[in-house]
């Protein structure tokens, strides 16, 4: 079977080289031998062995009726949908790496992948090799999902991490990252948020089988977390973590991506560094955690060439699953309750339950900086 | 769509409540509703409702066409392994919970579901809730497993955590496991290892595709662990931990059940009280860890269910895997290096890293304990 893949960066490389190194194994598993024929890239490799399958226009691959499986790795949204969807039309099974893509256009793309009956994945879109899609789409069937708690961004884990185990400040932690590679020169998508809100509105999708837009919830990052928040948490027992949280109420959900306090007593907190762990409660099963790392260009590529391997094993049958174009109802934030740190100057402590409105109105007021607890 | 439950205990009793309690949940992703006809058991259940679906020959059952699906969670071989052979014969999809048969028949199952066209999953057979057998067979499908270290047996897992929390001996911690209905009376398949050593068994065959029989492989409980033993641990921030463990070697295998000591830095530390957790490693992916209930009633029975859901979505439709009944090659437990915790009286130390036989024959000479550091 024929595969091609468009981007030859980081994670489109990795997948070049899993499908490389662990030819056999793939094979066993897809029950048939993958091989790669293209890759789409704007630029050449001379004297890379890889020049060979390179190609610059995406329609060498739409024409050619050999290649079955469709690798993205290209990330955004243009021209990657184009690509993408000329791909499905083309009857070629795609699978996707890309978040912003998934979080934009997943919907419309299941339902023209359907239409022409052949699959589109995006395991690696969400945790990196963590299989956290295939684990909502596949084993807690049986389940009401109630909520999903995650840590599904390893730049600010590892900022956050790096704050609490040396004392410093978020602009020294956040160079240290950007010159190891752990944060991007433009730290934006990651310290505020916008990373982990694609990342729940695809989860949230999933899980309640219709569009979740992250513009729709609210979206807080990391900026704002000072030494003092992260000492309180420290002399409490607690880390302060980026969650990207869902909670579902009735038919209905509050969904958010906020800083929150998070004690011993959870799961996650243990998740250090640039790991990445997502905290599933379903209404039978109780808590179960998926751990493991959330970027990187072989962990990600080995998510993308699972699904690869699923859809050799589909070829030419679409496996259905639910995500509904019409939009999920979303709850009002400030109808949710937390306890909450909250620092006035020098003085910190932590409320009782309360809605936000409550909070921000009374102890809340004027407040320097509150985060909420797990 | 119609099931049948083998086995009214206490997971067939989950399985009943979930499939009622869930059925809209269920219905949307089977694509069909799951209606339950039939629960076979030796008693009757006067005054319950379910009286009126009970059964007391597995042939109503054998012969009624309508019966697509049917689990099993009698436990033990026999009968289980006649009523349910008989079951994939009749045409049957088959979701069971029993290890005992898993790790004994599972080859052997998988080849008769083949033959007759129908599913043979036992999901809840390792780690209770956890999907680690999906994981393995349609997640981790583009890389080399390398190892597989589990924490799969919560009563072990309790003893261990209470022991060092309260500083208690073993036979103390027993009765108190056995009080709270933790540990059985003859608590023997839990503390000696037997049970955490079928579910690596299951584990090993499926990442191998081949047959490992858990007898073939060493299996130790945690019965010689002394208060010494776990105060030494916890001075050095490390906690004892009953470990399933595989490490692949080439095209073969270690395997093992023993305590190890678990450092802070591994993501199996942080697994205490009756929770189960399974770090997988593979060659691309690297450390991936899933973590939940390992037992119980409804986490149980929502991953029976979630076989079901499975099956429901491909009746008439083998799902293929390879679990062939060939042995896999076992390696000589004396060639795997390993750090060791050694105590001879009151003395404590840990060794470098070493062969078994070697450390036997000299650090480890005549010491009254020792445990391999994970």
């Amino acid at each position: 079977m024929k595969a091609a893949i468009m981007g030859y960066g980081t994670i489109g490389s990795g997948v070049a080289r899993v499908l490389s190194e662990n030819r056999d194994i793939i094979k066993a598993h897809a029950l048939d031998d993958i091989e790669l024929k293209y890759v789409l890239d704007v630029r050449d490799f001379p004297g890379d062995p890889i020049n060979e399958k390179i190609v610059h226009d995406y329609k060498v691959i739409v024409d050619d009726p050999e290649v079955k499986l469709v690798v993205e790795t290209m990330g955004g949204v243009e021209p990657a949908y184009t690509f993408v969807d000329a791909m499905l039309r083309a009857g070629k099974n795609v699978a996707t790496s890309n978040k912003a893509l998934v979080a934009a256009k997943g919907a419309e793309f299941i339902a023209t992948a359907k239409e022409n009956n052949v699959n589109f994945m995006f395991e690696a879109s969400v945790g990196g090799g963590i299989p956290i899609i295939r684990v909502i789409l596949k084993c807690v069937t049986g389940d009401e999902i109630e909520s999903i708690y995650g840590i599904v961004n390893g730049t600010t884990n590892y900022m956050l991490s790096a704050m609490a185990e040396k004392d410093v400040s978020f602009d020294e932690v956040l160079k240290e990252a950007q010159s190891l590679g752990y944060a991007e020169k433009d730290p934006t998508a990651d310290v505020e948020g916008f990373d982990a809100a694609r990342k729940i509105a695809i989860l949230t999708s999933l899980a309640a089988g219709r569009q979740v837009d992250f513009e729709d919830f609210p979206t807080e990052g990391i900026t704002k977390i000072e030494k003092a928040d992260i000492a309180f948490a420290k002399e409490n027992g607690m880390k302060v973590k980026l969650i990207a949280a869902m909670d579902k109420s009735g038919d209905s959900y509050f969904v958010r991506v906020a800083p929150f306090l998070v004690s011993k007593e959870s799961p996650l907190f243990a998740v250090d560094g640039v790991m990445n762990a997502i905290l599933v409660r379903g209404n039978m099963l109780g808590d179960s955690m998926y751990y493991g790392s959330g970027a990187g260009s072989l962990p990600t590529a080995s998510a993308v060439v699972g699904d690869l391997v699923e859809e050799a094993r589909h070829v030419n049958k679409h496996v259905d699953f639910t995500w509904e174009p019409s939009k999920v109802k979303l709850l009002d934030p400030d109808e949710q309750s937390f306890r909450y740190y909250v620092r006035k100057g020098t003085e910190c402590h932590i409320t009782g339950m309360m809605k936000e409105h409550d909070f921000l109105s009374g102890e809340g007021k004027d407040c320097d900086h509150f985060i909420r607890l797990l």
